[in-house]
Order: structure tokens, then C-alpha cells, then sequence
């Protein structure tokens, strides 16, 4: 293999590809990126057998071929090159490659292509696109709360589903729980509940970009394929059943109110300050003008705050690990949030009503 | 204590004496920061006895007082309220303050001012000043070579002295050494040899604006007194004897090689890539016309790297750590520098002749 390759456009795809290579795997050649001339292009893959990410980037292909290199060396080799044509030349016989851009030369010991696993072919499956901008909005609003609780893998990935001309996506830990419903342009898809792992999703979000272009989804039974931007993700599904999300939302309650999200933020934020460290809970009190957040560390001090609220229904408290409410204010892009409460025992939940339904659910504490 | 001040002014003054402030120390006053009304302002104090940082902040005094208040909840406090008027009253019966501002309101145990100790009085000193920009590209080219090794206290710190017209300045952790020597606009001045504690260069770098403003000086037996910008540091000094510095540097050599700072930082950097993890050994080889780097990892590969010289004697080559000579050319602006050699076994000698006189001389390592 010999090809030519600008700087920029290989420390792209390294970059890109290298976010499915896993750091600690216990196959070496799953800590290797695959180089593999195709047409005009080099196709580079990584995967951790869980995510594979492939992407293509152009170059001048002199002799075809393909290699297999260390992702970790190969990144820093490209990223610190200079900003100038990179000339690629591998040696199959002993599986070396090297590396000459301006006055560098770096010679690399490779491992052989038929090693490194194929990525599945992701083939009849159900097919549906969304923008990139929505699904990256969607993503972000969800994954923060997915488990990391190893015991129970049904929790360690968003579900996702598809019906009655929407998408709706759900992640819980369970002590709080988020959930988002969009409109989607497709009024007969149906796509049954899957589970999509923390990684793949977090991934998703880094790659995708804010703009209007699609992302192609397919989905088989055990996979999800994702292609945007001349990237291709392929992601394994977690098997199992996760909860029934619409038994957790409560679907009434006694007390609504309604405030500013900024405010409500940089309130909660400050009193988690004093908040204690272990369990980290503050108070909220609704009155009908306004919300009072308190928090209490005894060595150290008390915090008081007040958030103006329009209030509907019952004057009431609750104590919240103040986590968790930070957690979700932070992806939330809304001026106004719904607070929805039904007496300090029951569950509050966030709501926002602009453009897509997002729902928040978060257990609340007892405090002392 | 009952006063008025702005939320930035306050956190500005905090942020600044916080960084006297210890996080581990065994005296528990010590994890605090002192606020003193003095006149118009707030005095603010932080010290962990081997330094001590002092500045004012402008406020409406409306009754006198003084508190010490524990600096992490008031570093975070005061950096999460708005940036409003900020209203703090002290109840000195119980050293409790109350922080106010907008609709939130912070109850802080503090300690009494009694516990805390006093700053030493800097009087009868040499006194000499530098512009602060001066003072901080001097501590930035000297600071990163001071060593740890806490066996060798003397070596903790950067040494200071002032001869002949000119400010000199020198750290070494016995494998590198670092020396920078100034013009300064004091003839008459005699500031015999010094350390300053290596906490107290980088606190300074960081507090030095890069303006013309002076920095005065105050030296006396053991301690050194530094007031610039409204803030005064007062620092303990090492003491010891620091190596004879001038026995360091070689003061001839067989080869001197002009090249470009950026081109072999660069190149340098891209070589320790594949210089070997726990030893970090690249070779440098001196030609007529370029200067070759050269490193190899076995089981990785090898770097090879070329940067254009003008070389003066004879040709040689020598082996250096990598990190070594990337921390000197990191902190030197100057397009080019000068390599001087004497053979693969006598140190290398970084030198750079705009402005002041900077030298760097580094320890070989033998190549295998």
C-alpha cells in the first residue's frame, strides 16, 4: 500500500475512528486502527467489538493495501505533523508502515488486516432518518441519566423506540428518570423498544454535528446502524427488558410551577454548596410566589434561596439529591421549566413544552 | 463587621489570597482566608506560613470588624452568586458571617481573628524594582527546573541574586540547569544570593500581569517581600547553599549549531513519541547542514526527524532526555536559538542572546 494524504483530513478520520477503540481490551489488535485503500480513498475502522466506527477519508492511492496500527501511536504520530501532504507506505511482508510528511519519518510496527474483526453488515432492517442537530439534541438530553450499574445491563443504554409518528427515547438510573418524545416524519414506522448502550450514544453525540443534515438509521435485532457525514457506526443493541417508562411518569399531580430555568440552575448549584457531601440533599419549598431552596452542612454552615414561581395548586416541600436536578437543568435549553410536584413523598418531575415533550422524573429523598 | 461590596471585586481578592492558602494543613486556621476591614476596604489575608498573599478590595464599610472564613466554601460561594452587590455582616459572638446577595443568603462558620497568625513585617530590607512582565518571563524560564526532590532543600527553589547591574537567576534539579541573567536599572545594587521557594515563583508567575508596572522588592535575611498591583507576597526563603551555578556552564564548546526554536521543538516533540517510556532517550546528531533526531520504542517503531542548522566545528552527536529540552524550548519566544556541544559526553548548552542572556544547559544520558 502507498497513498498520499493530507494532514488534516487523516488526523480527522484517525480521531474520528479511534473513539470506538477501546483502551483496555484484552485482544491487542482491537487497540489498532484498519487502514484499507478503497477507490480514492483509505477506509479507517475501530471497534471494541461493543462499537464500530468507520469513516473515509481522500487520498491519492499509488498501490492498494491495507494495515492494521496502533491507535494510540498512530494519533499522536498524525497530530503532531506537520499541516502538510502525509505520504503513507506499508510493507506487507512484515506488516510495517511508514510515515514521511516534511522533514518526519516514523516507521511503525502494524499487525496483519485478517485479524481485525469485520464489522457486521447491517442489512434488512428498519429504515428511518432524523436530522443530526435533533438526534444530537435528543441524545444529550437523555444519556446523563443512563445507569452505570453493571449488574443490571438493561439499564446501561437509552431505549428508543418508534410509533404513532414519534420518537420517543428514555434512560433511567432509577432514582430519576428522562424522557423526550419528537415528532418524526415517518407516520407508519414502527421500530419496537431497543436498548442503545451509554457508549454508542455518547459517541453519537461527539461525532454529530449541529446542522440539518440526515442521519440514516437502520435497525435489525441486535443492531443499530448509524450513518452521517461519511461515518458509519455500527452498534451492538443490550439485550433485556427495560422498565416501563410510562408507569414512572406520573401522569397527575398537585402542585405546578412554573420558573425560570437559569435562575432555578444557578439557585440550585450554589445551595448544593452546603449541601452534604454524602448525600448531597437539598430542600425546596413552594410558596405561592416563590421557591425556596435550603441546604444544611452543620460544620460548616446553611444556604438560602429564593426563585420568584408562577404556583397552581397546593403550597408544598420536597428534598432532592441536588444532583440530579443540576443534572437535568444543564441540558435543558428552555427560558421556563414546569416543576410538578404532588406532596413531599411522591415524585417531582421537570417538564418543557417547546417544540418536543421532555419529561424528567426524580425520586425524592427523605430528609432528616 | 457590616459591609457592602461588588461580587467580582470580592472574588477577585479571593481567588487571589487562596492561593497562600493550603489545602492539607495540619493547623486548621490555616484552611482559611482572613477579612479585615481597614478603612474603605477589606483586607484580605492567606497564608500557609511559607508564604503569605495579601490585597484589598474596595467595599462601603458600614460597621468595622474582622473574621477568618473557611477559603474553599468561600472560594465556591462567592464564585456561584451573581455578579451583584454582595452584603456581609459578621456576628463576632459566635464567628458566624452572613453572605447576602440578590435572593441568596449564605450562614458560614468561621474562626476567630485571634488564631490566625500575623504576616511578618518585611522593614529593613534591600529594596530594588522590575517591571512586572520582566519578573514574570524571568520566573517562567527558571521555574520548570527546580527540583522536588525535598532531600536537597536548597534545590526547592530558584536562586537570586543581583551584581554588577544585573539580576541573575538560576534553578537546577541536578540534571538541567536553567540561569537567566537581566540588565537592571540599579548600578549600585547588591542583593546577595537567595532562594525563593518554588510555591512562590509559580504564585507569583500567576499573579504577574504582563504589563510595565513595577514590582517592589523588599529582601531581607530570610524572607522576601514582593508588592505589585495592590497585592503583597511574603515569602520565606530557603535556606542552603545553592551549587555554584557559574561551574555548570561550560564556557567553551566544539560545535554551535544555530536552528530555528519552533522547527525543533517540533521536531522534538514528534521524537519523544517513540522514545522509550521510562527513559525517554532521543539521540541528536549534528551534521554540516541539519541537526537528526532519532528515537526508537522496539516494539513500537522508530522516529526520525530532520531540522535544517547552521553548525559551526566540528560534527557530533549526543543523547538527551526528551523532556528535558522540549521544557526549555516551551518557555523561550526567540525564533532561534543556539545548540552548543562538546562531544556526547560533556552537557549540552541551550543558549538564546536577544535581550537578556538565557542559558540552559542539559546532562547527556549514554545512548545505548
Amino acid at each position: 500500500m502507498k497513498l498520499k494524504v493530507n494532514q488534516e483530513d487523516l488526523y480527522q478520520g484517525i480521531q474520528t475512528t479511534s473513539k470506538a477503540v477501546s483502551s483496555k481490551t484484552t485482544l491487542p489488535i482491537l487497540s489498532g486502527i484498519l487502514l484499507e485503500t478503497q477507490d480514492d480513498k483509505i477506509k479507517l475502522v475501530g471497534t471494541d467489538l461493543e462499537i464500530g466506527i468507520e469513516c473515509f477519508v481522500e487520498a491519492e492511492i499509488i498501490s492498494e493495501g491495507s494495515i492494521v496500527l496502533p491507535a494510540k501511536y498512530l494519533t499522536s504520530i498524525v497530530r503532531e505533523l506537520p499541516s502538510e501532504e502525509i505520504i503513507l507506505t506499508t510493507e506487507e511482508s512484515n506488516n510495517t508502515a511508514q510515515i514521511k510528511c516534511g522533514n518526519s519519518q516514523f516507521n511503525i510496527h502494524g499487525s496483519p488486516t485478517d485479524e481485525f474483526p469485520l464489522l457486521p453488515e447491517v442489512e434488512s432492517g428498519i429504515n428511518f432518518s432524523i436530522s443530526q442537530e435533533k438526534l444530537k439534541a435528543i441524545i444529550d438530553q437523555i444519556e446523563f441519566a443512563v445507569s452505570d450499574d453493571e449488574s443490571k445491563p438493561f439499564l446501561n443504554g437509552g431505549l428508543m423506540l418508534v410509533e404513532n409518528g414519534s420518537i420517543k427515547v428514555a434512560s433511567t438510573d432509577t432514582y430519576r428518570l428522562a424522557y423526550r418524545e419528537d415528532k418524526i416524519d415517518a407516520p407508519n414506522l414502527e421500530v419496537d423498544e431497543i436498548i442503545i448502550p451509554s457508549k454508542t450514544l455518547s459517541e453519537l453525540s461527539k461525532l454529530l454535528s449541529d446542522s440539518e443534515d440526515e442521519v440514516q438509521i437502520s435497525i435489525t435485532e441486535n443492531q443499530a446502524l448509524f450513518n452521517f457525514s461519511g461515518i458509519s457506526i455500527v452498534s451492538r443493541l443490550i439485550e433485556g427488558q427495560f422498565p416501563n417508562y410510562k408507569q414512572v411518569i406520573p401522569d397527575q399531580n398537585s402542585t405546578t410551577a412554573q420558573v425560570n430555568k437559569d435562575r432555578l440552575l444557578s439557585a440550585t448549584k450554589r445551595a448544593a454548596l452546603l449541601a452534604k457531601q454524602d448525600s448531597n440533599i437539598i430542600k425546596i419549598n413552594l410558596k405561592s410566589d416563590k421557591l425556596i431552596i435550603t441546604a444544611n452542612t452543620p460544620e460548616v454552615g446553611q444556604a438560602y434561596e429564593e426563585v420568584p414561581i408562577d404556583l397552581e395548586g397546593e403550597e408544598t416541600e420536597i428534598a432532592f439529591n441536588a444532583r440530579y436536578l443540576i443534572d437535568c437543568l444543564k441540558v435543558i435549553s428552555d427560558e421556563n421549566v414546569n416543576l410538578e410536584l404532588s406532596g413531599s413523598l411522591s415524585p417531582g418531575v421537570i417538564k418543557t413544552t417547546s417544540e418536543c415533550e421532555y419529561i424528567y422524573v426524580i425520586m425524592p429523598v427523605r430528609s432528616a
